[in-house]
């Protein structure tokens, strides 16, 4: 079938490709031409603005906006709004705050027009293992367009059957769900990032403990000359810690086992601290994942915080405690 | 290779299997006689006591006790030093604290007898899939007895090979690897748990967010009807959070996506707590590992904690708030 | 001077009591009209509904809203706005989100009308001891309203005065201060909550290692038989930890060593959460704030949480541990 | 009654001089002879070694050791052990820990020798202030002993009696207790010392959000232009989180709203780690606490730990994310 696509980054090029490797056709734009070029090259059909993309669509169109979060992906939603007809469909497949998708799904609705958010994992990695999708969408407007994402996620694969299940597979089999109404896809995938930021600080401090213990910094006697991508590799075959995660970091200590290219300021982004606003506004304690954001927060933090110095002066005025240096 | 076996429970009993299995010999020993009789039907030689599963080995021997960490290994490894002769080796394949094993080596090596720490992790699965193990050991030793962690290990099998890795397999693409002297083994093992309950809370966490979201409590209008089978399925499949641990919790929730068999009291073993007292000893600040062990420890505690009472006193001294019934 | 008073429950009733012990006059209204009447006779102004309590004051008016946060004083404050006139102000002293007085004090400017916030800490020891007090405010209409901040202040006291301070007693050493604009009262006394709260957990987790370092259920010989209320007490004498809380605590537990008048279920409030929510906003690690409102969620829950399942789930799938009793 | 002390630093100096004023006698002991010598002159008896300290006093004796913890404690409660005799007591008033008092009032009780352990709080302010003490000893010791801890207590001050007690003062009120049998002392001042590091924590975090809040780093419409030594002053005035550690906050803005003394580099002692090592092994959940003191670690890191490295080379794993300058 036929997807309008707007936002030709890595994402929104590699979903196109996808598509059209499968059959189907797309009509895509991107305020950079040479982007519209490419993928014109590759069989799409390239609109120079969204007017035109609009119109060389057929009826009812499925527009799909690969953009940023916040602005850029809001006023082009309100744009296309004011371009497209009666029950045509406005994809979200970036990363939206829920509340802002469950909004404007009521807003389109006014419209008659269909809003449907995808939360999408698999990043740089989609085009050849194919995109994990949670999707939030009216349910007769998910299975309208449940070829795109059949298309789009991985598939079965090799995967190991999960035990228990039985019978034809199912579409979470595949790698995409209908996870409910307008909101809810971006909801599912938020709380995936959540967890993956917890999942990366769980290795990254046990890493840290390792990495301390074979240090010149301990006595002699007391230190282990620990082999960290050894240990990364060995966790992989049949230890409890195996993860897609963990193959990452055992790539990455091959290559480099101090890991030098990374200077350890660690970026978040609105789905790790939407997931911890979340929780506190339903009052589930999630230690694990605050602690994780925070790590990262700190991370990206000068030495000498306000509220570090604050511990200073108390002890200074309690113990008369002068800091050391290399304290 | 001949190796002796003392503690034919789950681990041990399919230890001597597998190695069994791949042509080794086995000399096994367990207080429970029926135990014994059960492995030597399957080719194992029996032994009624420690002195005669000595005497019956060949030198140097290699005795690999698999009894519960503490008082049961610490009882069987002095009872066996009286019994080995010089060069043989003894094996603590448990979870013992590795500052134990440091001290245990110490004190054989004034004997002239070996010690070697297998910390291995695979648990319930090793007979089929293998077991992962960190080894420490005086690397003479680990070299003697290599040819028994080969056939132990999960070997290489059809796990991708990390990128950037070439030439033959090494140790720990099969599965084992020689983590350094006595000690090292356990101390890599320690950390793997602690890693463990990190991600294991990290997805704890996640999927309360889920379901509390789905609550009954919940307006109605905030509320999302989410799949929490669908979902762990759908992570499996391409996203970021994918691992064995995820794979375990989506045969969970095929067969009872409520967990109804579970009461949520939740254990935790020498290794989660040692892991923190090793980053706490190193000053490593370790907020997730810690956070994940304290859930633990509160999953296991009647509501009501004194500490809890203690901010209720507090909350009546300054502000008359008595508590409200379903608070 | 005169200030008008709507909402007379514990709070603004002992505002009005404290404003007219010190010559002020109140005109007030509350629902309850027996409310009213109780105050009219200690010398208020009585008003049966809000129209009449705007028509009793002199212009400039100044009218304080202290009702609970959300409906009804958002309500109150609409209605207010349509019957004062230009130059009037409108206070809220409740505990309100700090960015709806911002968006507040911005619809009312349009109609030529002030809004202040006041953040207050000192609750039911108010009436006697004062109110400490963050204010939020235009400064002209700060200054204006000064003579009544100074008032319900608690003043100098018998508190020894800040080392490095000189010169006349400044207000924040009376007892209030002009924090900022429109929400910064609010937002002032929000971080107050939100430290108030750790410091309320880091006593609790103290003194719960102090109890079961006590309890029967550790070997007699790693028991201490400590008596919590005299460790309670001799805290507040020339110990680092001497607070205002401990007191409390102290009291609380001369009354019952046991707390067995509190079950431990643990409220929160808005501003607990809302500084968590502010901290991710702005970036800043909170590990403590946001661990003493994650203890509070969990003080509430049953035992049994679904994330507390699926750590079950996971260890029965990986071990075959099956959960003991009385774990 | 008299008492000889070993170790004439600031805390056993001035213990010594509170007692002399008192109308108690010392013999004083320092390796550094113009402690003593000052001392002296202040009245105490001097004494160049243990042996000479030992022989001018009357038996039983009492010597109380103020010494770092570790071994310049256990080397010289060894030595005295050697020339003391029957019935003497030994003090330990350094921040031992408790597991290594039980040990040697084991050791000593073999050799007719009392064991003390004082924890003591106070610091700096002592002196004037008096000393907040926790006192582990057999009972009839304790009270052989207390009219010295009677006089370095604080005495009950002007510190307002806590609600509920009533007729005579006890020794709590007067700021000394006894704890427990050895080692209860260290046990209760150890968790004094944790709570301490959760209220600092506390603090630092709420004034780093305010802190924050005012920065240039902030959109200025989201921004307020707090004063933070006036926050602290005005919190001392009848807010909830007033405490001694405002105090000194307050003290210590006034001085430099920017703290521009300190570095945020802070330290930890032992008991701040044994309280985290206490609660493990005791299976208290201890969020508060923990992150307190993993807060501390942090600040003395460098940017860029490994573990943080882990997490970048994770991220560019899975999302080919660059870091950002700045990030």
């Amino acid at each position: 079938m036929q997807l309008g696509i707007v936002g030709l980054g890595r994402m929104g090029g590699n979903i196109a490709r996808r598509l059209m490797r499968d059959g189907h056709t797309t009509v895509v734009h991107d305020r950079d031409a040479k982007a519209v070029e490419a993928l014109t090259r590759e069989g799409a059909t390239g609109a120079g603005d969204l007017a035109a993309l609009v119109k060389q669509m057929s009826t009812p169109r499925a527009v799909w906006v690969m953009l940023p979060a916040g602005e850029p992906t809001e006023q082009t939603i309100a744009q296309l709004a004011d371009l497209l007809g009666p029950d045509d469909v406005i994809i979200d497949g970036g990363n939206t705050f829920y509340k802002d998708d469950i909004r404007r799904a009521q807003q389109l609705a006014e419209r008659k027009l269909h809003y449907v958010d995808v939360g999408t994992s698999g990043g740089v990695w989609g085009l050849e293992r194919g995109y994990c999708m949670m999707i939030g969408a009216e349910k007769v407007i998910f299975e309208r367009l449940e070829p795109l994402f059949k298309t789009l996620a991985p598939g079965v694969g090799d995967i190991p059957r999960t035990r228990g299940r039985s019978g034809p597979t199912e579409r979470a089999e595949q790698g995409y769900i209908h996870a409910g109404p307008a909101g809810a896809g971006h909801f599912v995938k938020m709380i995936h990032n959540g967890i993956e930021y917890g999942l990366m600080q769980a290795y990254a401090e046990g890493f840290d403990i390792l990495k301390t213990k074979a240090s010149d910094s301990l006595p002699v006697d007391q230190r282990f000359d620990l082999n960290l991508p050894e240990i990364a590799e060995v966790w992989r075959r049949g230890s409890v810690v195996t993860s897609w995660l963990l193959d990452l970091t055992a790539d990455a200590m091959v290559e480099d086992p101090q890991l030098g290219n990374y200077s350890g300021s660690v970026s978040d982004s609105g789905e790790g601290r939407w997931t911890i606003d979340a929780a506190v506004e339903q009052a589930v304690p999630v230690p694990v994942l605050a602690s994780a954001l925070f790590a990262r927060f700190r991370s990206r933090q000068q030495q000498g915080t306000y509220g570090d110095k604050v511990l200073g002066a108390m002890r200074f005025g309690f113990g008369g405690h002068v800091e050391k240096k290399g304290e």
